[in-house]
């Protein structure tokens, strides 16, 4: 099938985005920016690296791919409005594999009026049958401040909104030749970003704020170094409030502790933010630690005073999200 | 080298973008839209398809990834104000390499005030050495209607803006294992799109527009069809205008006829579009041929009546830019 019959099949399960003035089929979108500035972030999946064809659909990978950018865009305190897709592929990929990727990735943005609104299509590289997914996510910040990740400061709050270590937990699964518990390995199929949490976080006052797609311990380092400052969470809190749903049965199964995965599991895009201490968290939020000055070993994070790459070695785990490629 | 310190490297050779209120670094650039619109646009090269690094250096590579998308932009009557870059590559590609695809990027959108405001990056598919490249172009109207493909009507002329057939000349020279000269080399390595045609055109009243980049049948094909009507160039001004610069020399070393070339070579990124009958060409523009109602065969390209296939055929040529992978 030549480009451009297959570009119209795929483009037909896009949808449309309720803010574009001209959609796919032209050089470029035309997309309306209500709050006078857009929001913009690209992500890529690998075949291989990030998604495997035999553990997730098409449809699956649709959801992922958007849903990881998508998730960038919240954490800037903003909504969705559109996406664009460039795909290396291998020339005999069915139409039907991609339009279940694109029907995914219609699902996660009909919620917000968004689709995808371009994009662009080519061949793998000559020594690859990988598919190549960048997806860029636009979206409007809707008169709010964007929050930034240098905005934390000694005594403020820190807070998450969504799963830990769901989509870890569902790898590991994946990874011993297993298909259940659902949960678990439809978390890591197909994650479920807080997106509410984010623009509600900026309205609350948010100091800080990221998206959690390398582990929480990684991105709240992103977060203490850019703002200069200790993150220092409650490992009682994070154990009570975040070792639910599979993960408890899994890890007593598979062996380990599934504080692990919470601390350290990416690809739920959970949103960790800091709040000024007497703010009343929005609706999603949990508090799990409390913003230091940094002590003379600089910014970071740590775990009831103990340094972040420390709980991670005694968990048996590495701060960053490691893929599994 | 770990991805942070890369990115750190690499961000520090992209440049400023004039409307970034939040550039790279977080988890999404924030960028203005004075327009109240953005224009948006992404397009895919691949190593082995696209580009060689045995033929381009990195900084063209840059060049080349950025003209390509700036040159959409430009297709709709806008100008560029940010890139956005998925990159896929081995996990030795040296950092050297990947600083000289940033200068060569920030090069190219530098006379606008854009910049590359954010991006991703993943080691390569496990199975892959090669390079994939997804750059995303955002633009600014400026208050013009946006120039579709769809809007040629029955009495326009033709026009054109920008050099055709450099490129692909360029790449009948690397093919044979030459590398002068230099002017159609270089026009492969780093095409040299006429961007301030774009607005220009809108400006002036241009009905339809887009850009070439595979080839000038192929893509004023498009905009014949998206519009209904037939376009008929006129072969004695193409051949007088565009068989100039290094294609007649090469042409005559290599054999064949350089109107192949000035008809069906992709990736110079010319401008193709239409304009009422009575309206003075902008600067940069060449008047090439007329709007036709559509005949019994449907809207199409013809050049002296002749339909763009028989044409391409007899040139030995096909339409629709066919990359060398």
């Amino acid at each position: 099938m030549g480009e451009f019959p297959l570009i119209a099949r795929v483009v037909a399960r896009s949808g449309t985005a309720s803010l574009a003035d001209v959609g796919p089929g032209d050089d470029a979108a035309v997309l309306r920016t209500p709050d006078g500035r857009v929001v913009a972030c690209t992500d890529v999946l690998v075949e291989g690296r990030h998604f495997r064809r035999d553990w997730s659909s098409a449809e699956d990978v649709g959801h992922k791919a958007a849903a990881a950018n998508l998730a960038d865009v919240a954490a800037m305190g903003a909504v969705p409005t559109a996406l664009l897709v460039g795909l290396a592929c291998p020339a005999d990929t069915s139409a039907a594999w991609l339009e279940g990727v694109a029907v995914g990735m219609a699902a996660e943005c009909a919620p917000f009026g968004a689709a995808v609104v371009g994009g662009d299509t080519s061949a793998s590289a000559p020594d690859s049958s990988a598919v190549v997914l960048s997806v860029t996510a636009l979206g409007d910040l809707g008169g709010r401040a964007p929050v930034l990740r240098s905005g934390a400061r000694a005594g403020d709050v820190v807070a998450v909104a969504g799963r830990l270590g769901w989509s870890a937990c569902g790898l590991a699964v994946l990874r011993r030749g297993f298909s259940a518990p659902a949960a678990a390995v439809g978390a890591h199929r197909r994650p479920l970003p807080p997106y509410a949490a984010g623009p509600a976080a900026a309205d609350a006052g948010a100091t800080a704020m990221c998206d959690t797609s390398d582990g929480l311990l990684a991105d709240a380092g992103h977060l203490a170094a850019d703002s200069g400052v200790v993150l220092d969470l409650d490992r009682a809190v994070l154990r009570e409030t975040y070792v639910v749903g599979p993960l408890p049965q899994v890890a007593a199964a598979l062996g380990g502790d599934p504080l692990g995965w919470v601390l350290t599991g990416g690809e739920d895009h959970a949103l960790v933010a800091t709040f000024p201490p007497h703010v009343a968290l929005p609706e999603g939020w949990t508090r799990i630690g409390v913003v230091h000055e940094p002590t003379e070993d600089g910014p970071g994070v740590r775990v009831d005073g103990v340094p972040a790459a420390q709980v991670a070695a005694e968990l048996g785990e590495e701060t960053g999200h490691v893929h599994f490629g």
